[in-house]
């Protein structure tokens, strides 16, 4: 058996691609549209070599409020080669870290829609630096 | 960047260990027990060649009730080899098939703490086949 995909349902298409692809660095990987059932599915990926599983965008075009969120379901996870070069990227675009990588190793975003995001830096942590060794944590994840 | 996992949290390890392992068929890849902060993590895979990414579960030690459900997660998804097969499988070990496999190619069951799981059959749809084909959708997913 293969692992294809986690599906995640977002309420606003535009600020779910800015977040995963523009910010974060996913790359949208192949996307259908079913006018028929007024909704798509957008597939998207890290384009790393043998990085087969993706994360799957749901968009019921006709989603009137904003999906609800549970606690079963924890996070998504990236290995990212800069954690502080990406902590950065998210944070001048609008997303706060919630949990800043003060150990130079994890930090943790979340989307538009309250999914969870895992910042894990690849290899070894990177050393202790501001102004996220100082930061403190801000809300849940 | 690479795509590590998608963690989800476990109220009950071992049932949650007994539907994706004994019955769904994933692996246990490495389990840390973390006595101070009383939790356990445990990464499965599906053990394929190349296929990364895991499932984490998060089992709180001392989690009282059930976790809640939100609609922004939406499931995890696997290819199979036998579709008929594993759902046989699962509707013996007590699992309910919530949409069958009435196309041979797509069901829908459920983790004992609500986490949807898509199975798609790898490769060529099944021929339709009985019970499958004539059983109805039972819930959500």
């Amino acid at each position: 058996m293969r692992f294809l995909h986690s599906m995640i349902r977002v309420y606003d298409l535009d600020a779910a691609l800015h977040f995963f692809c523009d910010l974060l660095g996913l790359q949208t990987l192949r996307r259908n549209d079913y006018p028929s059932g007024r909704f798509s599915l957008i597939f998207l990926g890290t384009g790393a070599e043998g990085d087969n599983a993706t994360v799957e965008l749901t968009w019921n075009w006709d989603q009137a409020e904003p999906y609800s969120q549970g606690r079963n379901f924890g996070h998504l996870a990236f290995a990212v080669p800069d954690i502080y070069a990406l902590c950065e990227r998210l944070q001048a675009g609008g997303v706060t870290i919630r949990r800043p990588p003060r150990d130079g190793r994890m930090a943790f975003v979340v989307s538009p829609d309250g999914i969870s995001v895992e910042l894990l830096q690849a290899g070894e942590a990177l050393a202790p630096a501001e102004p996220w060794a100082s930061m403190q944590n801000t809300g849940t994840w």
